[in-house]
């Protein structure tokens, strides 16, 4: 049996251990979802108040210029794009993961006279819709495929996956399916919604296409930070964004009748960007400034790991359904149970804070960022009392509305 | 000859002079660009505060329920909708203007058989953008018309317009042009960026099909404010979002397999919306609580008219753009002037901050909430000493590049 103990040695012996005091978390609450919301870091506040009331409030629209804002947005990017090995000048952070992935599935589909779209039934639901919506626009339709058995045939445009099942935490081989998809002629996106900040991506050096993900998960850019977008090099000056806003123009400032696309990454933008939301996201990165990802990752690995070897060990009778092979989970731990929802609520009474995914998932997510093995431990035994006293089964814990 | 005294004595009879002191703005600095991105009221830096340390900081995900965030969009689109004459539950507060109108041009396009889509060169060039996207996508045309002299033919499926002209601020009649499509058997789409919070506006009176607009020119929501969209209620249930996010969704939590939008307005949301943005516009939008929009309007039309007259008084031969007719125009005025650029930067350079638009134009926006008459006065005696001194010929102020 692994003991409290145990786990204060891996803390005592974790090299990434003071990154916690990055961020506002107080000692009563065990913040298990920092795969939903990531939390605050602590010098957010004081950021966000100078963009306020000295950019915003004294600078007025020079800030536009003096303040860097028109710039923002590829800034932002490039700072998420060295998480996840994305050259310089392929990514923007604007709008939301879902309009992103809109925006290359078109582009994606455009680029080919091919009329199958590629996913998975784990993909998140959101990725589904707007791919639907995209194959109707395009004359395509959508298939799903088990990419542990299934080939990719000569019909398939594009293959859309979320490196990290939602649910599951399962994390799918993006080397090898991003081979395959090429290897077919068909081109792939990646969602790293629950990859970037988690553990480290390798874009450029897996040769993918496209990519998109959320700024409020791992990257703690807060509620519905900015989300972001990644065109390879090579296919950035053929990228058609289907959405052409006047900043993705090759200038905006023309006031041109006619749109003409930007060069480089910045045709993927739209519309003014959401500066505040995008300066919080901007400031909370800081935090990721010195952080070794090989650490990052070995520290997300063993947490996960912990989880899974003390509900083996505690709860044996509980349905993991998160892989015990290091290398194929991401950074959360879910387990499949008929009263997962009441189970959570339960732990969050207890202050432990997961989530719920329907029908039947509880799930934990562990941003390596801030997350101690203690906490873990700490988490489970809590879970054990809940399910020994069977707490869940009070009314107060029963589902009305669940919400992210 | 209009006297500074005239003005201050306008001021004193101001029934909306307080309104000011909500405002952040140095007595220093005469801000004409409200229309580019609004004054920062007072609270908001407080409100932002509370939301970022609170709500974030200690509510973490509990927020999305307890703090309210996921119907922050439908509670902010309803306060936009009481200023611009829109049925409750018929504006969502979300992404960007771009967005939006391409989303609801979209939806005009997908509910109609006819080709054409109608709008004016004088539209702002990322909704001319947008809707030369949406016709190629649905093998439509956008075609130019004059409203003043144009019938609308009967292959015109919609007609788009944005209500101010953001180079002239020649205001378009409404309801003239909105029963002129109606009558032609089209729908109508209007963009008012440069009305809501400048003047009263009645989507539901003239029975509007669509609308859009952003949060950040008059309604003081900061820098890349959240957007917003009216889908008229007869419209709703009909209502094609062509990007299917989950926010969208019946029951988003439900993270079904299959996309079943929201019976109402809701179906106009896509991802997870930018948060710490939403709520600066909501805070922001207190500053409205209590103003009569007759009021409002009257000092817009008393501003813009004493702006006017001054010009007219002081620079006689300057080519003033704006319709001198208050009925006729919105709460900007601009010249037309092939220094304008330098113009508007040596006017920036003495504290009065104007903008330009490309390629001639200088735009000086009036906020009626926070502009005094005194303001315009001492504006036109810096332009009279800018033009009598020549101080724009100075290399300095000659043009670089220009931002919103």
């Amino acid at each position: 049996m692994i003991s409290r103990n145990d786990a204060l040695e891996l803390d005592a012996a974790d090299p990434l251990a003071t990154l916690r005091d990055h961020f506002d978390l107080s000692e009563h609450v065990i913040y298990l979802d920092g795969n939903s919301l990531g939390a605050l870091p602590r010098h957010v506040p004081e950021r966000l108040q100078a963009v306020i009331r000295t950019e915003w409030g004294k600078g007025l629209i020079r800030s536009w210029n003096q303040a860097g804002w028109a710039d923002l947005p590829r800034r932002v990017g490039d700072r998420i794009g060295r998480l996840i090995g994305a050259e310089p000048g392929s990514v923007i952070a604007c709008d939301t993961t879902s309009i992103n992935l809109f925006k290359v599935a078109s582009a994606a589909a455009k680029s080919s006279e091919r009329k199958v779209i590629l996913s998975d039934e784990g993909n998140f639901p959101t990725d589904l819709y707007i791919l639907d919506a995209v194959a109707k626009q395009h004359g395509m339709k959508v298939e799903m495929w088990d990419p542990r058995t299934d080939a990719i045939t000569d019909d398939v445009a594009f293959v859309a996956m979320t490196e990290v099942n939602y649910r599951s935490g399962e994390r799918h081989d993006m080397a090898t399916i991003t081979n395959q998809a090429h290897a077919a002629g068909a081109r792939m996106i990646w969602d790293l919604a629950h990859s970037a900040g988690a553990f480290a991506v390798s874009l450029a050096q897996y040769g993918v296409d496209y990519a998109v993900g959320c700024g409020y998960k791992y990257l703690n850019g807060g509620p519905g930070a900015s989300a972001y977008v990644y065109v390879a090099p090579a296919h950035q000056s053929a990228f058609e964004n289907p959405i052409t806003g006047w900043w993705g123009h090759a200038r905006p400032f023309d006031m041109s009748l006619d749109f003409e696309p930007h060069a480089g990454i910045d045709r993927a933008r739209v519309g003014t960007q959401h500066v505040l939301s995008l300066a919080a996201l901007d400031a909370a990165l800081d935090v990721f400034d010195d952080v070794d990802f090989t650490d990052l990752q070995a520290k997300s690995s063993s947490l996960t790991g912990l989880f899974i070897d003390l509900l083996g060990d505690r709860l044996p009778d509980l349905e993991v359904v998160t892989p015990p092979e290091p290398g194929r989970r991401g950074s959360h731990v879910s387990f499949r149970h008929p009263a997962a929802y009441a189970v959570v609520q339960a732990m969050i009474a207890r202050q432990v804070i997961g989530d719920f995914r329907n029908p039947d998932i509880a799930r934990f997510g562990v941003a390596a960022l801030y997350i101690r093995h203690v906490d873990i431990w700490d988490a489970v035994q809590h879970l054990v009392e809940v399910f020994a006293g069977a707490e869940w089964q009070q009314p107060r814990f029963q589902l009305q509305s669940a919400v992210t």
